[in-house]
């Protein structure tokens, strides 16, 4: 009968000083965003002087945020912030497509692109990826996805692009799979999960139709919290008034943020603002990473030159530790976590990712020593 | 070009002392809580140890919770935790009713209940208030929405009672509703957003299907987080499993509080528990405000004996002085600032709602005199 509570007070987060998971990387909060956070902690607290829209609240200047600085930094026509990545990408679809319609979306996409289109009850073609060693999408696999899904008379409404992708970090011509997805009459959405706060975008020179982010993922906000952005034709659908209820957004239930997630990311926003500019510094770093582990015979995979922190690496020499050591394949992240490392999902040897978004290179070089020391002490 | 963004940082919660907002008062974070959000406010924190279902993760303790204390406290099958507790009415209305259906719902619901249909596609028929000055409504007016709905050839998949309902804080009587429903064969949602975490509600005693609260509004949580709780029988569809990506719930794209919320959530759990047997306590301090109200010619609305914190007053007097004082109707909101009192709507003078919950005599004895002090000034 409710006992023994105190188990869910008092918790520590248990986790290493350098941090490798490419979906924490971009998510640790600024000391401003820190302040957010405990300023703001309280329940709806951000609605004391809200009247009746949350997107419209002036104290904090919520407003000038959502309707002024974020379409600006998105380079949209309209914005709004969501519960994540992955409902701003259910809201479109949802607003956007019919059930039964289909969708094209890359094979590389993250689990919620699926998740959303079948939660809204449509169908999806995929565009696959060129498979081992590189899993590059071609633009021109958009096309060849949406002749197929007409060849099953498959009414496709909407194309998906994820930009970069999570497991490989690969960037698409995103403007040429617009280009493409246009010659049909197609919108396309991006989901800029893992580039919307780290790297420079601007949904009008790529000339996508609807943009999503992630705030937790990539915008140093306290999750869940994300950004959708739409081109004026499309944002009216998607942020479409109720017939019943005066000024309340119908896809969003009226808002959705309504909290301090959405203080930490205004908080945060100036740094982001600002660390976007740093980008090809990230990349460089990313690249003589990269380089580093393969002269320790772990290989990146996906493409090359490789223009993103988030990367996947193939590693026989760990997967044939994993046959002899104690522990089996469970070796690599405890011995890591002894260096003071984690972030490489627990039991993964022969394929892992990893990120190093803001890692400087005296904590990489920490653990480039770490793989070589295991890999030596097994030898 | 995003000019002057030091103005989304540093921001300060701009409020008096005495809070009366009824969405606030709930809301207030534990000591506790306090902690969890500094420990655990990067990004996706919670997901170091997630092997695929959030509400699986045993480090921090999240499956004990989600799957143990939850559904215990709510005295139901099974729960997730949710963006809030329209988030959870949408997905229990998404899963479980078909685009054209029609729901049954009380005339004092929350806007969210209609715009969680709306975005279902689904049609409301209202069981109508008895109006001014209780506003009830009765068990009986839910076989007659039904009916009504009936001969309009409506197909009515669920119904909706808000308990207690958002403006007046009226309790109706859930367990009649639920009988009468059910001999329609319909399922009962309760929406409890201003009940779970502050007073002892059980859904199997009062035997409905589908109950969803607010950890914001009620259960001393930051922002935006719910319960969504459901009999087995309902369960099954509104947390089924995608046919596409195994272990991940279509319904709330996989997983919905990756962030610091939920660890509040937690950490408050146990003072939640031991708070709801006070409520009797609340319920008679609320009363008596509510006679003292009384004595200065401000009336309470809604039923009698008044049963829950959230209570709607009248104040004919108030209205009189606001159309002769300086500032007119915001004279109200600024003469109870002055005395550090805030929490009614600016503007609003005439009728107006507000809760004493967690507030000492003393602060209520503070807000009476500011009241009586107020209306002085003007006689």
């Amino acid at each position: 009968m409710l006992e023994n509570l105190d188990k869910f007070a008092n918790l520590r987060r248990d986790v290493a000083k350098i941090n490798l998971d490419p979906l924490q990387r971009g998510g640790f909060l600024t000391p401003a965003a820190r302040a957010a956070l405990v300023e703001w902690g309280d329940g709806y607290s951000i609605c004391d002087f809200c009247s009746g829209s949350m997107d419209r609240i002036k104290n904090p200047p919520i407003e000038d945020f959502v309707h002024g600085a974020l379409p600006e930094f998105l380079g949209i026509d309209e914005a709004r912030v969501t519960h994540g990545a992955r409902e701003g990408m259910f809201s479109a679809m949802h607003a956007l497509c019919q059930g039964g319609d289909w969708i094209v979306c890359d094979g590389n996409a993250h689990y919620t692109t699926v998740l959303a289109a079948e939660r809204a009850g449509l169908r999806i073609e995929f565009v696959p990826s060129s498979g081992d060693p590189n899993y590059q999408i071609s633009a021109e696999g958009y096309a060849e996805a949406i002749e197929r899904a007409y060849e099953r008379k498959g009414n496709v409404t909407m194309a998906v692009l994820t930009y970069p992708d999570g497991n490989y970090g690969n960037i698409v011509e995103a403007k040429r799979v617009a280009d493409i997805c246009h010659d049909y009459g197609i919108p396309l959405m991006l989901n800029g999960a893992y580039a919307i706060g780290r790297m420079p975008i601007d949904a009008h020179n790529i000339d996508v139709d609807i943009i999503v982010g992630s705030g937790h993922k990539s915008m140093a906000s306290c999750g869940p919290i994300g950004v959708l952005g739409a081109l004026e034709e499309y944002a009216r659908a998607i942020f479409r008034i109720s017939s019943i209820k005066k000024n309340k957004e119908v896809e969003l239930l009226g808002c959705t943020v309504r909290g301090a997630g959405l203080l930490t990311m205004m908080a945060s926003f100036p740094s982001i603002v600002e660390r976007v500019k740093d980008w090809s510094e990230e990349v460089a770093k990313a690249r003589w990473f990269a380089e580093r582990m393969s002269e320790i015979g772990i290989e990146l995979q996906g493409e090359r030159p490789h223009r993103h922190d988030l990367m996947f690496f193939k590693a026989d020499n760990l997967y044939n530790i994993s046959k002899i050591a104690k522990k089996g394949r469970y070796f690599l992240y405890r011995d890591l976590k002894d260096r003071g490392i984690c972030g490489i999902k627990p039991g993964l040897t022969r394929q892992f990712k990893l990120s190093t978004y803001l890692l400087t290179r005296e904590d990489l070089e920490k653990v480039l020593k770490a793989f070589e020391e295991i890999i030596g002490f097994y030898a």
